[in-house]
């Protein structure tokens, strides 16, 4: 089974997650993710790099075609940016293992606990686009933020910015810039539901690209993406659900 | 609080939203959303029709105000196409309700689980897209479905039919047959984690409208996105991590 185990708290875990972990006699993933995770003696841990995806998969694969109860695990949702298309491409590869009983449970991913903290900023239509140009070109990524400005989309940026490659996230925000204006609200989401989460709310104009690192989402609004002010707190992010009402 | 009760089943249901429906003392929401839950004598249930979000919305701020632990129900994810931006939008209409203490519990979406259970479609960028015109004018709509496809995201469908508008679906095929590939895969997903669970995976060119209802969530492929044939079950459909790399 590969399973989501939400962003990090316990209380944003599925209890089919939890079930399936319970199960598994091992348990693969990448290691913040395994360590994460109170594991029994009789259960096995797998962990490894991040970089490593396939390897990954077919040691899953490998172990669950020996007959064991296998739980790949990922961050967020393993259907988003995350383990479930590695597992795939793994079977799409060595088709023997289309005979295992493979099963994909969901959970929550980064772009709903950083919007529910927000307050409501996926409220309509939205994207979600990766920057890691580690497995496309960057060319697609651009071609994917003109369409969603094109769209007038709320935009979820995951992988803004790596050890590798920190200026994703400026060289997006320098395109958006050309492309939407610049009262737009962006939001800064940094390692949600965990101890050292920080949100930032600002604009496309004043956006910082520094605060992005590996662990941040980055969401940008729409035209009709507005901010509700509150003292002494940070305002309210929204996105309506009707469009085109104030124009 | 606004709280995710997941696509339906309890396994899918997060231990923070079970926290809040347990702790609160009104439960308002949509009708078959708040008779799934099983509540307490002392707990008081408001049940609405489908189409007043907003009237909801100020009675959920109103029982608050009143000192009541409210929780504001949605199916799925209450921050995608469901009460979270209603709740900010009657905010917004009267401020006083600022002071109130809000917080949103996020859940697993319809795209999510209909992705579990179909591979990983999502497995590369998405976009996620109401197909509703009640708030918007279909022209955004299709100017979306033309971004979409500009963009070669992958498309998750919400709402893609209902019964005052059967043919959204069918206008949203026809568009999109005249931008992608007939081959595309596309995927009805029918109440996914409910007992009438139905999944079909079929393509662009041969999609069959009628087979999308209220409860339906339809995922088209990107160019990208491919089938696994397995003797005896339904394909897997995956969107692979790399993009560009069979070009």
């Amino acid at each position: 089974m590969v399973v989501g185990l939400g962003p990090g708290p316990a209380e944003w875990m599925t209890p089919e997650a939890s079930a399936a972990i319970k199960a598994a006699t091992d348990v693969v993933g990448y290691g913040p993710y395994v360590e994460r995770l109170v594991l029994r003696t009789d259960q096995r841990a797998h962990a490894s790099d991040n970089r490593i995806e396939m390897d990954r998969a077919r040691l899953a694969l490998r172990l669950a075609a020996e007959g064991r109860m296998v739980a790949v695990v990922s961050g967020g949702d393993p259907g988003v940016f995350a383990m479930a298309a590695a597992v795939f491409e793994a079977i799409e590869g060595d088709l023997q293992w289309l005979k295992l009983d493979i099963a994909v449970a969901p959970g929550v991913t980064a772009m709903q606990a950083a919007a529910a903290r927000l307050g409501a900023p996926l409220g309509h239509d939205f994207c979600a686009i990766s920057l890691s140009d580690n497995l496309k070109p960057w060319a697609i990524v651009e071609r994917r933020l003109r369409a969603a400005a094109d769209g007038d989309f709320v935009m979820a940026l995951y992988n803004p910015a790596s050890k590798a490659r920190p200026t994703r996230i400026t060289q997006a925000f320098d395109l958006l810039r050309t492309l939407k204006t610049t009262t737009t609200p962006v939001a800064f989401a940094r390692a949600v539901g965990r101890a050292d989460e920080t949100l930032t709310l600002t604009t496309l104009g004043e956006a910082d690209a520094s605060l992005a690192d590996m662990a941040t989402l980055v969401v940008i609004g729409s035209s009709e993406t507005r901010v509700i002010a509150r003292d002494g707190a940070r305002p309210w992010m929204l996105t309506p659900r009707a469009y085109g009402v104030r124009r």
